[in-house]
């Protein structure tokens, strides 16, 4: 039986969750699972619902829109593998686990595309059979090579775009793009040093932890929305460069959470935070 | 305002969330956190929700139980400090813990007594201005000293019994004056290691992690529904007694975390399975 | 028999080991741990041997002094418990652990007065029969304020100043006066969120794991040598204030475990960073 | 320049570090690591010494060993890759890793072959382009499937054997063959949960942590030395598939992470326990 996975998003008020589980309740949906958050300080409720079913997702929709103040944002999505498109730069580590995920089913998405500013991954990915696109930056300045890469998206209608570490930052114009549909492994503990060199940022201020960050991009640098991150406890011992051989581990481990999440449709945005329901 | 909390566990059928709602709503109930889970397995079904308002518990309850299966399980509870009696034998970082939390409040209780079995603690209680009661086992067999202990236990009436380091297995009978009333913290990531000298096993068996688990106590031995548990690292610089002293801290957070979570009724019990509403 | 502990602090050559170890074995001490690093970018040499038995420790430290490269420290210690004034402002969780840990006698240290620019917490040192001294600041400015909690210190000659969440940030002068024997316990993971309230902070950019840090006080704020730090997991459903309640635990525990360290001359300092033996 | 790792395992006595390191200044080693360890119960002395250089390793061993007591084991060891073959069965995702770690290089390590009992990953390894396996088990008995696993091994001389959820239990008499060489990925928290079905076994007992342990294979079920561990929190909504989901990549970070230590020689084995210099 096809699953089905109501997100609703709308101003709280008293009886909401009676109402939309009374639409439910009069289509006989199969309630696999629900979640609700109210954010009190802003009057705001968000709910997901996950069922399974032969029925009418354009009626229920419509019915529990009629049930709902105005300003209420509502969407039935499916459990269909979303389309992503990869984009990386030369290190190997959460790309190579993305693929291998991919190629057992594990993420609910389909890869459509690798794209890389340098050559080098081209054979890992050659081995899963997926495209691999080489957009150079060289010569090119951030405007121009940005447009060539949006080209190369383009050809792919992808869903989402997954920066597994991608090196090079994105302007404000190409996120626009794609809005909240771009999501970032930064490898620090945001907001702990954002931006370039964070290992050895760390080592400077001679943390005892390290950690990773998967966020949504946003117009900033690093600032998005953060989706999930973890950590992994540094001593003394560790140079800059021993902190990003360490860091590799818990950097892959935290995209794909974030991925998965994100590709259940898990995953809210209030403001610059992220409402999750696990 | 005061607050409320539903507790409900009842066979699921379809429907349940859109009926107890709608009594809710009818009450003009202001929910203030909602949380329900289904075990598919058991075709169960768990909800607790927290309210708060001047309302008609009586009749709130009444119509929850008219809506809902035969065989369901419904409870109004309050946020009233739980009684508590604390058990401890000598070692004072668990009772230590729990005495500086509670002289701040912070885990909706009232300490109405601390009995050991030794005299030791009794200065550390009595800073506290509490009833220590010394109720040694020197010349008593096990069903003796119990029966004081209960004989104690008595005078204070507790709704619930907390073994912070109590060094002695109660018998299935002293259990069954207080079921699913005593919470026992124990030294080991159960069930590895239960029973005497998790520690000692521990190094033995030279795991790389140690932890403690809390329990409600059941006639078995270190066998009941598990409620928290934590763990941290260790190596193999560290003997038996270096664990113990690593692992105080574990015992003495994991104890308070579980207690917080009884004491706020986030805890229902699922055959020797805890669900837990955070 | 009386425990003694060398620590060096030294350009690094080849052969220091050897000829460290020489003079231990020529007074045969008996070495109980050891422990070497060397930092290679900077050339620098750190060891920590710890050893037990009636030596000469005047005659040790120089014949090592004799074997090293110029420029090098020297130091022997021994076990005696660390003179400690507690600064404290309100909250009792971080000094409520630190007395507990002190009536049993666990962080090598001894408790010799707690000074608080509020008298909240009185009542509570009182219950261990140790001086508390209400230094308020109101009606002074930062300096009159100061230069009585530093008059009051004076009369204990404190070895380490612990600020266990005393919330006023201290002077350059101030930390001058006890260079690098103040250690302050800050409520997120450094560097993130340093500064006033950094719960509010994590909350705002909606972090998905909040953190401790204990360190060393500099004349910056809240960038002084880090000592220990540890985290923990929250989520949407976490308001800031939510937050703060479950950072307590961490953070006492983390304070804890930086002033054990700091008490059995565990930490070396490297410019801004620790080397810690543990 | 080469790297050379000296290790001693002997019984401890006065004055060895000085005796050892006398060794090594006489033939300018540039030690680059240092780590000792004393078990005091046993009496016994580990040693772990890593230098760089041109130097005479059969002379540095016969000096060592001149200066050491009878019954010392010492050996030179060399950073050159680990002959490794990987048996699995069908779950791709730590056989996934180790493939993509091995073909960048990150584990010290050459694998040779892969063998399974079953055909599904054969593909996978053909990607990586190395000799795949299908030794299958089907209508032969232990003793005579495990005949056929070592003639193929036999063929490739491994210095280790890599259980990467290889899920059929090895004889006493296969382990004797590559005593303290084989090493298996354990998908609990050892010790509990041996044997069969670690997640439905977890799930059952209701933990609130689950694990993962990478373990020399001795002639016991899952008792052999414990060389890596690591955990992940699981709560009641967690079924014992979904655990054995998000254990998943807790298995294969614990092995990767065993695998470097072991391959770094960086294990010494003490009983049934193992002392790790990181």
């Amino acid at each position: 039986m096809p699953t089905h996975i109501l997100l609703i998003d709308c101003p709280d008020e008293t009886g909401l969750v009676h109402r939309i589980t009374g639409v439910l309740c009069r289509h006989d949906c199969n309630i696999v699972a629900n979640s609700e958050f109210v954010d009190r300080d802003k009057g705001h409720f968000f709910m997901r619902t996950e069922f399974s079913g032969e029925i009418d997702a354009g009626a229920i929709e419509r019915e529990v829109r009629a049930v709902l103040p105005g300003g209420s944002a509502i969407r039935m999505a499916d459990d269909v593998p979303r389309r992503v498109v990869v984009l990386a730069t030369t290190e190997p580590h959460c790309l190579g686990d993305l693929l291998i995920r991919h190629e057992y089913g594990e993420l609910n998405s389909k890869i459509v595309a690798v794209i890389s500013n340098h050559a080098e991954l081209g054979g890992l990915v050659g081995k899963f059979g997926l495209p691999f696109h080489h957009v150079s930056h060289e010569g090119l300045d951030r405007a121009a090579h940005e447009a060539a890469v949006l080209e190369t998206l383009g050809r792919y209608a992808p869903e989402y775009i997954v920066l597994a570490k991608y090196m090079r930052v994105l302007s404000p114009a190409f996120v626009e793009k794609y809005p909240q549909r771009i999501i970032n492994i930064h490898h620090s503990f945001l907001p702990a040093f954002a931006g370039a060199g964070p290992y050895r940022q760390a080592f400077e201020r001679g943390v005892k932890i390290i950690g990773a960050t998967a966020h949504y991009v946003n117009a900033g640098l690093d600032t998005g929305p953060i989706i999930a991150q973890d950590v992994i406890s540094v001593n003394h011992s560790h140079t800059a460069a021993d902190m990003a051989l360490a860091g590799r581990d818990v950097e892959k481990i935290v995209l794909a959470r974030a991925l998965k999440l994100v590709f259940e449709e898990r995953v809210f945005l209030s403001g610059n935070r992220t409402i999750i329901f696990e």
